[in-house]
């Protein structure tokens, strides 16, 4: 890739990343759940709120750097949880690792990654990981997963919880989705307890992960999860005040506000749109972070100024996979950074701390 | 048509249904009044309600039968009332009700049907129907309905009231409108007192019952009505809260909500907006449905959270009709109902009860 | 024109006429001031009124009549002053009135008609006729006009207020837009004191009269016009309530809600947003009209039911006059009524007073 | 150009204008930052207000001068500071500074200016001149231009505060913009001081100077440059009542409510959004001017309803620049003055004072 056609912005690597990969993988990270009104609105969303920048603020310097769990964060920009990432990219979640490590981005790798809880956290250095999970009807597999991961050395628990069963995604089920042979779920295959019934390929993994989906959870069971490890609990799939209040009552360290990307219940509330509520509900007695719809500086600007801690990006990080592997990750990264960091100075915001509501209106 | 080809949506089925009927016969089942403004309305409003799902409920086991006039009913998705269903397909109305009958919802029979009421009635099973009926300019004439109605074991009538005149549908007025020769009012042409002036063809006969709209009918003549048989009797077509008061006072057991698909007064209210303001109105001393613009298990979602019992679902059940007949209707019928099961369970909702009113916000 | 091709709405007449016009009249006619949102604003905003039908009320027999100034019309609906009639058809105004005066439709004859008042007094019949001018510099000349209208028998002046300057129409301006040679201002050329410099063709005779607004009258001008006959006047172009107010304090025994059809000052507020603030402003004190924008029945529907007494018919009567002379004009007159009753029909509204403001929500 | 192919409108400038300028000049001076959704906004958000206008005022004569700072001006449309106008036309700032002088429009030299300010002043005549600036890094260069300002007679200090950096304008990225050989930033080569690293052609320079911004700079530096000349100072950028008040206690005399065309923020309230908030806040104490997205008479009016003193027109000025020179920057002045002078005639001002807050609703 000449530096002339280098992606100047995360569209481009969208727009880049559709040449790049099968029309089944291209769906399936791309497309949203019935009608797609919720992938829509998230992104549309953003548009609703207007900045309303300070001027004349001494922004010479600028400093991204948050705490969250207690850990510190060089951006408030992490990497959510995402499936299948040797879709993108042969080294996966590997490329993915190493770019967030790189750049001081936290990242989440989920439980469906196609390389390893333990691969991954061996490229991690300073920075911290978290792992994504279910608790799957199988407690067994659970309990494993928390402890593998664990002892790999993640930093919290994020419980997906808006999947009690997978939403309704019609590209992947015109496309008759299924992992390409030779691709698996690494994190599972070695789990010596894994009934899997063989179909063709590996879609029966695949198949398998699905009925794996515990509809019978409720929020008593954050208790036993967290029995499992001494590890935080981050609940994400929150689009509720109540909710976000049981999430904390149940032991909840914190809250991920987010739709999965428009996946899963089509027509819900746009996660930048939710996120008020969650945040007045809970106060400051955790920490909310989103996903959803984010692609400029100024999307992270207004997230945090509607309280969040930090948000997750999401599908972009794929794009930069597919496009150029770690260094592409490591580039779209950079990109919402710096572009943050622009939207900062340009607001009169030298550092997190004075970013406030003020800042945007609806 | 092979599985891969299977519709998997309802626009899917209205795609194709689009193929195998007359120009005449889609104009008259698509079609609104006017500029179609309110048909249009009725299917955009829904995007104006934005659900609000609860997470980590236990819906392992979702329910969604419920009671309507003391009736069980398999699901709160019934069939609408709709004429001429054998322009869709040969059998008609029987498929249609065969259909329902087989996954317990509820169809209303329209008067202006090609199938006898006794014919359909024969199909039933046991899942409730009801019948669709005018008041007639000859009284005699809805007599006879409602005896027959009752005798063949209907167990409802729905009075439509929001046709005093014919709504202005242009399609159709640009076709000249007729029923094909063949084709015949099957509750009307075996009524001894029925006196129609034959013009060409059947329109003659369509004519007649255009002309047998009786636009003096007013709220008074509902107990005249409900004098000629025990059965119980549901209103349908009101907009307003004050009306569904009036149809309560003169007593009426029901409320459907509804502006005709939009095929009557063109700028009408879309229905999911005056739902709100007719549950509030009559609380619950009478139950209330609604139709206009459902198409996918989230839209029923939505008008149950606001307050209604219950939906009708029209055009899809043509386009079902028209694609494959008694299948192709219970196709569409079971595409919705496993859509709102899992909008159901996405939601937080194990049973139609879990549905409140905060799922939603608009 | 065979019956299958004829026009069955307004906006068909509109299509047809755009063939039967030259560019410059076409434009002349349709075109509004500036961007054109006035104009688009104008249709656009009825869309923003939803209505609230009653059901189940008598309205086998329906009455379109209303009394206005006293004088009986046989429909809420009326034509607005339009310059220039001879410009769609060779009869012109003689052929608006004609159809007017055959559907009991009140016609305002404009100052800048291409048919003298008196030729157009004589097809009058029953129907009221109303004279449209503006208050010129030449004061002697609005005297004539005035004692010539009243001569004539026209029952009312209607008095054009929003166009102290000519609003800035640039489709005009490209066309250079003049009158056709020998069609001429028919009520101006007979004036013994008319001065106009003969530029090429009739086009200074245009000019001319737009030298003639007199952007220096003012409120209390409109006693000296009142003083030249015992007419009642009517202002036509008020948008504020205070305006209104003004008007009826100054004598005004009608009001018209109107922004010229959007030919003036762009930008402002469409007729019937202003509606419901001028009725609230004068009460029951003086009568109140609208225009702009009225296509369909139901738009007539929402303007009453927002306290106009009837509307005005504009550019729908040139296009029927373009298409079909007289009969176009009386078959435009004939689609809007039997449109506005049958949406009164299906409204529960009988008569003109059963219309009232809770038949439509915003 | 022949008459009949000279522009009426700002928006016919664009258009030719488009066909005249280099793809490097014209994505500099159309194009926005980031998504372009500010820049947009500003244009958008004028249609949000709905004018109301008054009857029946004598407004034969009208007068739109006004007084700013205590300065006569011709009309409330003054010039906004825009740099490298010779990309437009070879005499660049001369021309516009001229047209502006004809026709008394107050023009504000931009720092950046490829004419010197000594040269721009020497055409000025009777109309003011302002001078634009940044407090640069250099504070001696800062120093020097101001005591050029003030020795060649511009009567205010305009300082630009919303770029302590530069916008991410990608269309500039994508073309690598620079300055054309021998184009210079004239008023910068001549000081002594001046220290720039020579790179390829003149970008170094251009570069040079956006290192220059200064984003330590707050509000108590304003004490600081009012020390150094007696000249009033305006403060230009603001988009907040809270920001505007705060420049009122640090001496600025004048706030220019901007967000610099959508070139710095992305996301940005628009201009006219913000300015009730800053009138509000700041009162009498100080004049408030606003620009962004004015391209009609009906914006400019628009504005001073909302309670802006004066306007600042941008981009249509190097239209009219590129267009036609010095001839073509009059004409745009005098198309939007004109059109000024009709929407007040239309809405019953007479004079400036005459337009008030009741004119316009949102």
């Amino acid at each position: 890739m000449t530096n002339s056609a280098k992606p100047i912005n995360l569209f481009e690597y969208q727009a880049l990343a559709a040449g790049q990969l099968s029309q089944m993988a291209l769906d399936y990270y791309a497309s949203g759940a019935g009608d797609e009104i919720t992938l829509q609105d998230n992104r549309a969303a953003f548009a609703g709120y207007k900045l309303r920048p300070r001027m004349l603020v001494d922004v010479s310097h600028r400093d991204l750097s948050t705490t969250i769990l207690g850990q510190a964060w060089q951006m408030p920009i992490a990497i959510a949880p995402m499936a299948f990432q040797c879709l993108a990219a042969k080294e996966g979640e590997m490329a993915t690792a190493s770019a967030a490590a790189k750049l001081g981005s936290m990242m989440i790798l989920s439980t469906m990654a196609t390389k390893s809880l333990e691969e991954v956290a061996s490229v991690r250095q300073q920075t911290p990981q978290w792992f994504q999970l279910y608790v799957h009807r199988d407690r067994g597999l659970t309990k494993a997963l928390v402890e593998r991961a664990h002892a790999a050395g993640y930093q919290a628990l994020c419980l997906t919880v808006d999947a009690p069963m997978l939403g309704r995604r019609e590209k992947d089920m015109r496309n008759q989705f299924a992992l390409p042979t030779g691709m698996e779920l690494a994190n599972l295959t070695t789990l010596k307890d894994l009934k899997i019934t063989q179909r063709a390929g590996e879609s029966g993994l695949f198949a398998y992960l699905l009925e794996q989906f515990n509809a019978a959870l409720t929020w008593s069971d954050l208790e036993w999860l967290q029995s499992l490890s001494p590890l935080p609990l981050v609940v994400k799939g929150i689009l509720r005040g109540d909710d976000a209040l049981r999430a904390v009552e149940h032991g909840a360290q914190g809250i991920i506000v987010s739709n999965h990307g428009g996946r899963q219940l089509d027509g819900a509330i746009a996660s930048i749109d939710a996120l008020s509520e969650v945040v007045a509900a809970v106060g400051d007695r955790v920490e909310v972070l989103v996903d959803g719809g984010i692609r400029r500086g100024t999307d992270v600007l207004k997230a945090l100024a509607l309280g969040a801690k930090a948000v997750l990006l999401g599908r972009p990080i794929l794009w930069g996979l597919a496009v150029a592997g770690e260094a592409g990750v490591q580039h779209v990264l950079e990109l919402l950074r710096d572009e943050l960091d622009l939207a900062m100075a340009l607001s009169g915001c030298a550092k997190l701390a004075d970013i406030d509501s003020s800042l945007v209106v609806r």
